[in-house]
């Protein structure tokens, strides 16, 4: 028997996601609006954008201004993405974004040095060098994720007990700092991963370490992203990263054909239907998706926008009854 | 624990799913070309048209020269779509085309009332007037179907024991006329369907009747597709209908935003990242895939044609090593 949870929690990145990767410019207006849509739609946690050096991300040129402009709905916790002091310090100042570290360790030493120009040890002492900036800021690290935990383009397959050690490195160093993790998220950066080695991995990790909270976050690249979040529903798993319409693709995959991750109306489509409290209104949510699919210009991935809900039919046929 | 099968049959119904929902029309040599490179993946059953009047389906207006133009390979069982015994005597015209009849049940009244016009009674009517035709041409009747299984825009949710009590139906008709049916395929003709409501399904059609093969022919419209694959699978389901890179839609649905079956190379990617054999080259019905993309002139729903396969990545990293 499955084990699907009650409720899950959804952590919103579609915007990050999308104006990082989108090859035309998006007025910032368009970006408030779409980010203001998601507020409405019921979701507790949105990613807003990146603080990173307008000159490799153009697209997040604009990220100070996109944040001040938005309408804060209260229960709705902002986040941007970071990755060095600069970064943290512009996301402070936004003044209401919440702002954490996030301890992230890398399987595969072939992308750590191909994407990052890393070693393992030297990548090891940037988690350290982040952490001591947390602290002595006052920024706390609860977080962790483990990139490309279900294969890598630049290594192959990951093995499940590379994967059991990286999470127990995690709380080695959270120990060392007298961190509490909340959540260690396993991302299939890359698309590698399949319904059985979710399950199989997820598994390892919680033999090992029952007491921790797993997260998934699933890209779509090759049609199994859908099936991937069923897989860690019936382990269990309440926390998942998604994607409004499915915006997005991989910027460290060097991959032209990299999509997304899975597109939020489908997975809280996916969820609702199997009797999984999420918290979104999902006509709400379709609504966002239709808006995301106007605001980028082209055709999004996400299924549910374009194939509507089966409530609002059941309302139908109920009306007519 | 799941109960993946070793092997899986899977029936390619690309072609005569595109070509009939198709609005430009295609040249026959390049619907023809579709066919013969799908004929060289390793798929062992592929329907081909549909013999239906052209007047209703322009699409299907060449069916006769397209399957006169197959370059038929051995092994390689061709079918072809039919509804009455005009078109049951066009397939058996071609000469090499695997013809069989069919037992369709509905459990939607509403849907048989909208589409076909008829009344339960009338619709039991028919399919027994099928089989006489079948019987008295000498045409076997071995495989069922059940449409709209998971629910229907025109009815609703489709309650597990009316399916149940199908089957029984079914097996029922078939012993009136000593048919032995070798599979009841279960469609998910308007994309109602979730992983769990197919396993439930499956479950409860299999406790009553344990000895029935039961098949899976699911759409993909609200993009869960692949994942009630997986859930079909993990009930050991072990033959699906799929449609090259998703081509289709659903001309019942009344829907715009109806997609095709299951992407075959989505499929095979799936069952054969899980160590479940097809019988399929992955790459080549890639290339079918990308084929299929160029044959239509738009965007496919498919991903691994896209994203592409794992299998081309591990082999480049392990001659670099």
């Amino acid at each position: 028997m499955s084990d699907l949870p009650r409720r899950i929690d959804i952590v919103e990145e579609g915007p990050r996601e999308g104006f990082q990767i989108e090859q035309n410019p998006i007025p910032t207006a368009r970006k408030i609006a779409l980010i203001d849509a998601l507020s409405q739609t019921g979701v507790k946690h949105i990613q807003t954008v990146s603080f990173v050096n307008p000159k490799r991300v153009p697209g997040m040129a604009d990220a100070e201004a996109v944040v001040s402009g938005i309408t804060r709905v209260p229960g709705v916790a902002y986040s941007a993405l970071w990755f060095n002091e600069r970064g943290l310090r512009q996301a402070l100042a936004a003044g209401f974004l919440e702002v954490e570290g996030k301890i992230t360790l890398q399987p595969s030493d072939a992308f750590l040095q191909s994407n990052l120009n890393r070693t393992p040890e030297q990548h090891i002492a940037t988690i350290h060098a982040l952490i001591k900036t947390c602290k002595t800021i006052g920024v706390p690290v609860c977080r962790a994720s483990i990139g490309t935990a279900f294969g890598c383009n630049f290594q192959g397959d990951i093995p499940t007990e590379t994967i059991v050690r990286l999470a127990g490195d995690i709380l080695d160093i959270a120990a060392e700092y007298e961190l509490t993790m909340e959540t260690i998220s396993l991302a299939d950066t890359m698309a590698w991963g399949t319904p059985e080695s979710v399950k199989r991995t997820i598994g390892a990790v919680r033999d090992k370490f029952p007491d921790v909270r797993l997260a998934l976050h699933l890209h779509d690249t090759r049609g199994l992203g859908i099936a991937n979040a069923y897989a860690g529903l019936e382990m269990g798993i309440d926390r998942f990263d998604s994607s409004i319409a499915g915006l997005g693709g991989c910027p460290f995959a060097k991959h032209a054909g990299a999509a997304g991750n899975v597109a939020t109306e489908d997975l809280v489509f996916l969820c609702e239907e199997m009797g999984i409290a999420t918290g979104i209104d999902l006509e709400a949510m379709i609504d966002a998706a239709r808006l995301a699919e106007s605001v980028v210009g082209h055709p999004v991935p996400g299924c549910v926008g374009k194939g509507g809900s089966l409530s609002a039919i059941r309302k139908r046929l109920s009306a007519a009854a």
